[in-house]
């Protein structure tokens, strides 16, 4: 049985998220029923993150196999043949039968959109968290970031309903940079800040409990060096809001060079 | 009676364009409710642009009366409190009274977008040209495109239904640019291509037929050369299909300084 490793990009707005729920559409749902279209016959699909209700992904990793005999380009045609313009399929591999997108991932990149700034454009409501108010203070957001780059207990930064047996993970880098909107898109000094970070794994909503977090470092509303006392706490309550679902993206999963 | 000038940058996406229509959404109609609502009497809004249904808009200029006194920061923010978050108001001012957004304008800046891969991302679906197949030529598009800067007839780039007087204009630049679109949102060597185009006024569909034309050259179907034998056959058929609305954004418009 041919066994396939697909990336795939959506965007996330107006479905439920990566996986099958009882109501509304599911990225993983429209995936399977490509498939099954395809296959003729039942075909689950594995995804590498599941990503909320509303979260983006430029290379998110689904593992399936399929009995029908098919080359990766044409898999990848076929697949965007039957699937919404919001979701495409960008490359595809045939893979060792072992493989499993969720379980063999070795590291994920995350990447968070904050717009602020008074108004936010018009391309940017559905991809990135609306600040508006005084400017963040950049300088301190980026030196709170890297603190809680290595191996921790990020329990802090888990939304109730995460039911990881451990909530240590191990953050390979955390970073944020930030760029003025460009001139023509925005009036009144708009900024466009971007927070990434790689990891080995992620509690449920620890992207977004990190930027809630950072965002009240640039607001002034704590400390840049409060970081290390947040992971210590290993308490929800230490940490910031969850920053909403729509500015976060799932840049990328990586694996193992053999698979 | 007080008069305005209003900065506004929208996602034509689903709307039928600038102008109300009998059925569908206009923006134009969207504004004029707003200022309804606010002004309490029926306020006729005029656009510089009468985008198409789908086309987009960074910096849309609207003119407006209005009865009620109110300062131009507390307008924006009227407005953005009654408009759909698909179309807000980025800045106001108030102006002399003789001021018509359109017939004042000088210059007019609008920019068009290619995605030219396999697969298009699901986040340029509606903001791009999905131009698949080979790679087009990047040096020969460029070369082509500013063969088309000065004053000249353009009957060859109206549509039929363009119902403007003359057919000259002046395009004080016009220029492609390209870069590889960022390596984690795309595969297989997608490019995204940026043509811009600023001109005193343009002709009905024009841009998008100057960008058909540009997608020829860059096909190989056609020499950049081509363009000045296009100019001079002041006919629709010589130029090459008009590319479609959704690549297309109204990026500014300009004024006299004094307005």
């Amino acid at each position: 049985v041919p066994h396939f490793r697909v990336t795939l990009a959506y965007d996330g707005t107006g479905f439920v998220g990566w996986q099958r729920q009882a109501d509304g559409e599911s990225i993983q749902g429209l995936v399977e029923r490509a498939l099954a279209d395809l296959d003729q016959r039942d075909v689950p699909v594995v995804g590498a993150g599941r990503t909320d209700a509303g979260v983006h992904a430029l290379g998110q990793v689904a593992s399936f196999e399929l009995q029908r005999i098919i080359e990766a380009p044409a898999l990848v045609r076929a697949l965007n043949a039957r699937l919404p313009a919001a979701v495409r399929a960008l490359d595809a591999a045939a893979v060792p039968e072992p493989f499993h997108a969720r379980f063999d991932a070795r590291a994920k990149t995350y990447r968070y959109r904050l717009w602020n700034g008074d108004v936010i454009s018009p391309f940017e409501r559905d991809y990135a968290w609306h600040v508006p108010g005084p400017a963040l203070d950049l300088d301190v957001m980026a030196a709170a970031a890297p603190l809680i780059e290595g191996r921790h207990d990020f329990a802090s930064f888990q939304s109730v309903g995460g039911e990881r047996r451990s909530t240590e993970r191990t953050v390979f880098w955390s970073r944020v940079a930030g760029a003025p909107a460009a001139a023509a898109e925005t009036r009144g000094g708009a900024a466009l800040i971007t927070y990434e970070v790689r990891g080995d794994g992620f509690l449920r909503h620890m992207v977004r409990a990190i930027v809630g977090t950072l965002v009240e470092v640039g607001r002034g509303k704590r400390a840049a060096a409060s970081m290390a006392g947040v992971l210590a706490a290993r308490d929800r309550a230490a940490a910031g809001p969850t920053a909403p679902a729509a500015g976060l993206f799932l840049v990328g999963v990586e694996y193992d060079a053999q698979l």
